[in-house]
């Protein structure tokens, strides 16, 4: 294992009912401001179910943050917020209200900087405090310091390092009334997550090998039940958990990451509209067959330890893996070829420029720039 | 997964050379009570990089926490800590070193109640900050809140919940000097550790299912290299990273757990001095022995997924499980029948009554009384 300094301060409030808890949380007499999304959260039930338990607090409301939220949004929450002399931030939605409050907390506490200049920075200083009711796993942002933000003007999303949220309550039942396409891509993002801190070099830390394997066994083993109409308690409570411990920084502890699939899927985003998780979806098959000489340790161990799979030639083992994450991400009802999503060559050539124009060079080995972008992606058309 | 609440605030600060790091955990100004055991760190050299850290530092010293820590040292500890007027403690060493300073942290904020009378409450309700230098891996008091302590004049020995220690310092290569005794012991601790939370009812969480057999996998596969005399730093460090997140709350978060054997295993300890993990690996294939039956589902999941055995009868494989974890312990060197340690009925007989006259109900069915506990005796004599 590498060197590392690892502390996840996040108190996890876990479990059916514990919305009501909210106040056991906050101290008396703090004014908050909750942030949400798009108002799913009056459809379900869970807009009331905090309203409830917040009773006897004062409360300033914002709503309307998007998924891949902007900047612009943010801005407009800062404002409020600063307006109505806030102390605590609380996200009530997915990882999208909670990466834009994230943002808003960092905002709040740094009044004359504009809030993408801290994105560009790439990480907040400071933050007034934060917490959240997650009702979408998918990010793992209920319990990590990072968040992703676009910029709508510019058509630019990056990621940035925040601090944790005080607590997140996550609620099993929250996920019942989420839609077949929101659980599809959210399970994308999720294995995905952990591919990208597990598909690397071999031997770095046989204990989190075997805890990214689990949790990757665990979405495969459940998706089908995920998907289905009639939700089940212990189902969604390993669906919710599979998500924060995917990525809230237990499963790289000392090891090297990627992440190159989610820089490339991030400009699939900003440029097309692609969700998140499809545009994982598209990009992760085709940067393991790309780079499958340089993973090909890892593969393998995949193959032998997640699929049980020993037999047959090793080129033939690594094909297989490629080919059950593809199907896996297609049994999602996921695109898994640009071409689905109407993109072409054009797209392509565009962010290999953008990647080749900014100089980068992203993934474990620091390979991908431009040049091997525009091979992913064309292996993807 | 039931409901939980899961907070771990320790700041873990993991590889080679970051005990040369420790001035950047502590506030300049801090006035520090330093424990240490019988004087192992004096010949490893790790007492000398911890003075040379803590250089401009107020710190006093206190020697002599032995193995199975006593509250009568304790008493000690406190009253010195207390003439000091020491702000912060630092345990430099392994579990009992740092369990001992739990509690001296406890007596140190709670000047009028005795040690023990903390220990029999539970629960600690306010302590001094402390952190820790680990140089022996197995309790995983480096990043939990419990703690053990006996009281040499009742031979009693009990758990009881403390604080998170503020950081902890765990340099693999400061388990190069242990002997083969310390690293048999301490794999013994780690893999019932991960049993005692993991050998119960099936279905409850996928994910920490698949993470506690993960660490189990680690110290199967690494013991003989732990055990080597040529240390390898990979390798240690595995076996390190395993001891601590065998007991840090992340494998027990929202699931039942069971913890009978350390219960017996303690009595073994407090009345006839046998190790901590030698105790365990006594008593742990007893206990699943006689409770095969309710235990089954988990121990067919083991056979499967950790030893890969699918054939032969249900029976079979049960009974190949609980061999396999015997050879384990004694490929370890140590004792698993009470009669190597000279043992015999009347202890047992001691015991049962202990357990019979307290009331106890023990393990995850809250089962395991006097009664059952001579059986799991009686079936390692």
């Amino acid at each position: 294992m590498q060197n590392f300094i690892f502390q996840n301060t996040t108190k996890l409030v876990f479990g059916k009912g514990q919305i009501a808890s909210l106040s056991q949380f906050v101290a008396p007499g703090t004014k908050l401001m909750l942030t949400f999304g798009g108002g799913s959260v009056k459809k379900n039930g869970v807009y009331d179910q905090v309203m409830a338990a917040l009773t006897g607090y004062d409360v300033v409301e914002f709503w309307g943050i998007e998924p891949n939220p902007s900047v612009e949004t943010v801005r407009k929450a800062v404002q409020l917020g600063r307006e109505e002399k806030v102390d605590m931030l609380l996200a009530v939605g997915g990882g999208s209200v909670l990466d834009a409050t994230k943002l808003i907390a960092a905002g709040l506490a740094e009044p004359e900087t504009d809030p993408w200049a801290i994105v560009l920075r790439r990480s907040a200083s400071k933050q007034i405090p934060f917490a959240s009711v997650m009702t979408l796993p998918a990010t793992g942002s209920e319990m990590n310091n990072g968040a992703v933000i676009s910029c709508r003007e510019t058509k630019e999303k990056y990621g940035f390092f925040a601090g944790y949220p005080t607590f997140s309550i996550l609620d099993p039942m929250t996920t019942y009334s989420l839609s077949k396409t929101q659980k599809a891509n959210s399970m994308a993002d999720i294995v995905v997550h952990v591919l990208e801190q597990y598909m690397t070099t071999t031997g770095q830390s046989r204990v989190l090998d075997h805890w990214a394997e689990g949790v990757m066994q665990t979405i495969f083993e459940i998706a089908p039940q995920v998907l289905a109409d009639e939700p089940d308690y212990d189902v969604m409570s390993d669906y919710m958990y599979s998500a924060t411990m995917a990525l809230n920084n237990f499963l790289r502890m000392g090891i090297t990451q990627d992440w190159a699939t989610h820089q490339i899927g991030h400009e699939l985003t900003a440029l097309c509209g692609v969700t998140h998780g499809e545009s994982l979806a598209i990009v992760y098959p085709g940067l393991l067959s790309v780079l499958r000489e340089q993973k090909k340790g890892k593969i393998l161990q995949f193959a032998d330890r997640v699929l049980r799979l020993t037999e047959g030639s090793e080129e033939d083992r690594i094909e297989t893996v490629i080919r059950y994450l593809e199907s896996f991400f297609k049994s999602l009802g996921l695109a898994t070829r640009l071409s689905e999503k109407g993109i072409g060559v054009e797209t392509v050539e565009a962010i290999a420029t953008r990647f080749t124009e900014r100089g980068v060079h992203f993934g474990e080995a620091q390979n991908v720039d431009g040049e091997l972008a525009r091979k992913i992606l064309l292996e993807r058309l």
